[in-house]
């Protein structure tokens, strides 16, 4: 067993070590001739100055006449001038100005008076409406400097100012090595132990967005030898390098070692959480970088560290993330060692913006898109407290967080479908959008009370009065202040294998089997709870009870695999899995809302869809729903 | 002579009675299947759902051993579990959980005993350091909805549930036809009268940013047959067709008529400044713009208008821009006609950012390269007060903006210099950047005094004492405040046509030329004055003394071009024009700053380069500049 520790460098001392031992290294950017025309996007390599003033000659600014200001110049309203045909000559806008005229009169102003003469009422100073040689760029002036940013109305200017070529930056091209015994195209099918490769398509896009290239090269086997050949090969044929995988110290990872034979191994190891196991170095002037496996740790190593390298690159500044200041809802430990990151879903509220701690884990991509911003608990920080106020790096416009609704609690997959008939039916207008998360009916109960969120999914079964929900939340809000939107009957049952190999007949049979369980708190559990106590059985009596998931699909994915032979869910999950259903009961899925939000636009706009032929019909397609008196509200 | 009235719609009303003309007439966006790997940027046009579960399989989430918690539920510090080689097995991070097993220990944590045993001195719960199937997205989960941007994690999020190939948004086609007899392409050498086109470049890159094809046909000429045969083929093979010019109503003006023949004209003439003579309407389902030939104009309407349309066809939100709240310099009129929109150029001064309108030529399309943002003057608002607080639509960053020094007064091209070399010198990381204009040295002195600049570039002749500046400086900081930051001696002369054909030899021979001035307040026209009243020439023997440029080079450029014969301006534009250059005067060019901001960081960098050996090289390759002093600083 092979174990070799990591560095543990700060974040800020790696960065710059590393690019300071790329500037010693050579690393510098490289500049190709473009047409202008094409060069939106691109970057100046060097300042341009105008070759030709515009306009290059004396023009019309206006449709008119154009006339010699001195035969005008006592007209007046009594009493006009009166030009002849030889006087005046007609100008549309950007004609030359005829010879020994020295202004433009508007067509507006200029009177027929029938004869071929015409008549005007005001004098005229010299030079107006005339558009002066240069008055937009004068041949010589700088249009812009090195490393302007092209925009679109600055090609504009370089054209203007007959720059019609223009020297810049070229988009580096970045080799993206995926290694891995165990990787595999995420084209394939899976077997047991493959791993889809799919961080090379989410690096290529960050480094389209940074203004880059990435070249995927295939999957290099675990193989020192092999690695190193391409690596060697690449270095020759790109401006970076960014090796994916491998870049641990485990048993086969080779990264750091190939990197050190062939060029400078500058940090192995940075205190940050995810994305500790990062290389930094170079082979001659190209940047090396080994960035972990797990995509999460890997799209922390690019936006902390390669983002930065490679503006020395691309010469767009690696600026540092605009921030907003956020509330978090949780308390969100975190170690010493490092500086860690965060996602967050985010949500106004109260004037605020309260962010909830997604899961942490480094190999949840979901979660990164999911989210709507990250946090940075600095190292030597044991935590944030729930109530704490922080900056978070914002993933989406405020303005789309001042449009989110956030949905908490039980976990249903309608809500997803709720979400997208909002976007859908507002035409992508400013739509409400919807940040949910699955904390189980009780933790929708909190969440609500203590503003956390909007809305809460709940399905409580009181099981003194067989109703739902309404005892549950007179209890938590005593003096009142709630109001319960009416959600859906939904079908709970047991979610067995196909086929129903062990032939489970009904919760007396949980005993001897494998069972998976949803987390506390959740509604589902609360009723197996009932269900089982009823048959006088105990949690210990079933194995894979403490085993939790926390969405119905996900108890139904442990099912499908084999991992258990059955677990408790709803209807459209074990359909979706192509599973065995045992009908248990119908139970009723509501939606709780603070008093204080439930005329909240986006509250009511939520409310509409519930009530709305679409939502009937996607909940019909699903299948185990029946909607009874949905979007009706009950004020608590 | 032909004059039709536009209409003068409300931008609100034009867009909103636009848009529901386009929902009526059918207007939608298309949708096509690529390859998720390619989809970053792209905009879903549906919902898509995990068509697997990631991870799919029980996997180890660490490099470690796999083992049966049980084996050592009661192991702790004092009294490990030893156990043998049957009862663990290795696995690396992504290894499937072997039967039998259900968590995995870190390495680290391992103990070898030396005889093929192992230690372990802490016990571990069940499913400890193993990913759950479906941990990151089940089988069925909804990874987005419609309409969601697709970032490079949602690339990850997509692939990681089996979505190898999505349904998005096509990309819209929109014909760009630019129109006009005078118009020749940008590439050509240009003639007195042709006017290069450019716009198409622009209006590409605008489109290209809102997600949309810009396809450039070619210049048609202003006849109506051809416009409309153009037109019409187009409407067969864009989704969106912009025409470029002739949308006003003057003799060569076809584009309403076309339309009008080929669909419905929906709007002609819109109450905004730039940007009156739009044309807006549709054939068939397809949006038709006709788009102000003038560049400024016609950028206004791509953004208040042809933005919110494509919207349509991209579906991406035509989000109002983001502002910032900027105080105005200067007094800027408006007419209640229009809703009316000004470039300006902005830094922050005294913690709060200030904005200098700049020339609204609506030709000048380097006014909008260089500007910093735009405001916004409402219909029925007269214009704006100095001093107003109004909201202004950033083009930059606020960090850039920050890191803005704002420089006006005298032109002088070193200015442009100054601003490369700080840029190059910073390697583009946080760069201080100039923003300059041109208001002539008393200008200087007044922005200076009051706060709307940092620094201005002045050379202000005391005729009584033959010093430059101190005693203009004296006069206007009574009470000082002031530090003067030595800039360069310049060489001042008449910039004469080449191989001097009028046989110019000095100031007495203005009378009876062509003469062309610099602007009121301009330390050259002061110089100019000082020098004719020597010679006892009064203005108004001067042909010109009325025709005001506003920098050096564009009095050379009108010297060049033959539109007058000679100007007073500095050897470089004289030398950058090819003209014969008389030299009368040298003068000191220096830079006045107020006290309070003579040790701001960004202050203190302009001084350094103006100390350094890059400023020497680049000015002796100008000319006519003599360093002496340069960057030393005087307290007044």
């Amino acid at each position: 067993m092979k174990y070799e520790y990591l560095s543990n460098t700060p974040l800020e001392e790696a960065r710059e070590k590393f690019l300071n031992s790329l500037k010693e290294a050579g690393t510098a950017y490289k500049t190709e001739v473009i047409r202008t025309r094409d060069a939106a996007g691109r970057v100046l390599a060097r300042a341009h100055y105008a070759r030709r003033s515009s306009p290059h000659y004396l023009s019309s600014a206006m449709d008119g006449i154009a006339i010699s200001s001195k035969l005008i110049e006592s007209a007046n309203e009594s009493s006009p001038a009166i030009l002849k045909q030889s006087d005046f000559i007609m100008v549309d806008t950007g004609d030359p100005l005829p010879e020994g005229t020295d202004c433009v009169v508007m067509i507006e102003q200029v009177v027929e008076n029938g004869d071929g003469t015409i008549s005007l009422y005001s004098s005229a100073a010299p030079w107006s409406n005339v558009r002066q040689i240069g008055e937009d760029v004068s041949m010589g002036d700088m249009i812009a400097p090195s490393f302007a940013r092209i925009t679109p109305s600055l090609v504009g200017a370089l054209l203007a100012g007959g720059v019609l070529d223009v020297e810049v930056v070229k988009i580096p091209s970045v080799a993206l090595i995926p290694t891995g015994d165990e990787i595999v195209d995420s084209d394939s099918d899976l077997k047991e132990g493959d791993i889809p490769e799919y961080n090379s398509a989410i690096f290529s896009g960050m480094l389209a967005e940074w203004g880059a290239k990435g070249v995927v090269y295939p999957i290099v086997r675990d193989d020192p030898k092999l690695i190193k050949e391409v690596v060697s090969s690449a270095a020759k044929d790109h401006d970076a390098i960014i090796v994916i995988a491998g870049s641990s110290a485990g048993r086969d990872d080779y990264t750091s070692s190939v990197l050190a034979e062939l060029g400078e191994l500058v940090i192995h190891g940075i205190a940050i959480k995810p994305g500790k196991p990062a290389i930094l170095g170079h082979i001659g002037p190209v940047p090396f970088f080994g960035v972990p496996g797990y995509p999460v740790s890997g799209i922390i190593v690019m936006e902390k560290i390669v983002r930065y390298a490679l503006s020395m690159l691309t010469m767009i500044p690696a600026a540092e993330p605009e921030e907003v200041e956020v509330t978090v809802t949780r308390k969100a430990p975190s170690s010493l060692k490092y500086e860690e990151y965060i996602r967050c879903q985010a949500a106004q509220a109260n004037g605020k913006i309260v962010a909830v701690p997604m899961s942490r884990g480094a190999g949840i991509v979901t979660g990164f898109s999911k989210a709507s911003g990250m946090i940075t608990v600095p190292q030597n920080c044991e935590g944030l407290e729930a109530g704490a106020s922080i900056k978070m790096q914002p993933f989406r416009k405020l303005s789309d967080i001042e449009n989110t609704l956030c949905v908490t609690g039980s976990h249903d997959p309608l809500i997803d479908e709720v979400a997208d008939i909002l976007i859908r039916s507002s035409g992508n207008i400013n739509p409400v959008l919807i940040s949910s998360s699955h904390v189980g009916s009780m933790g929708a109960i909190t969440a609500v009370r203590n503003n956390e969120a909007h809305l809460g999914g709940i399905h409580l079964l009181d099981t003194e009065t067989g109703i739902y929900n309404l005892s549950y939340i007179r209890k938590y809000f005593p003096n009142g202040g709630a109001v319960l939107i009416r959600g859906v009957i939904r079908e709970q049952g047991l979610m067995i294998t196909k086929g129903n190999p062990k032939g489970i007949s009904g919760i007396k049979d949980l005993p001897g089997l494998s069972y998976v369980n949803r987390q506390k708190g959740a509604g589902t559990r609360i009723l197996l709870d009932y269900l089982i106590e009823k048959e006088g059985i105990t949690p210990d009596q079933i194995y894979g009870y403490t085993k939790e998931e926390y969405t119905h699909t996900a108890v139904a994915a442990a099912i499908a695999s084999g991992t258990a032979d059955c677990g408790m869910g709803i209807y459209s999950a074990a359909k979706t899995y192509d599973l065995d259903f045992l009908h248990l009961w119908d139970e009723q899925y509501d939606f709780l809302v603070a008093e204080s939000a439930a005329d909240d636009p986006r509250v009511l706009k939520f409310i509409e869809v519930l009530r709305s032929e679409e939502f009937r019909t996607r909940l019909e397609k699903m299948g185990g729903y029946v909607l009874k008196d949905t979007g009706d509200t009950v004020v608590i």
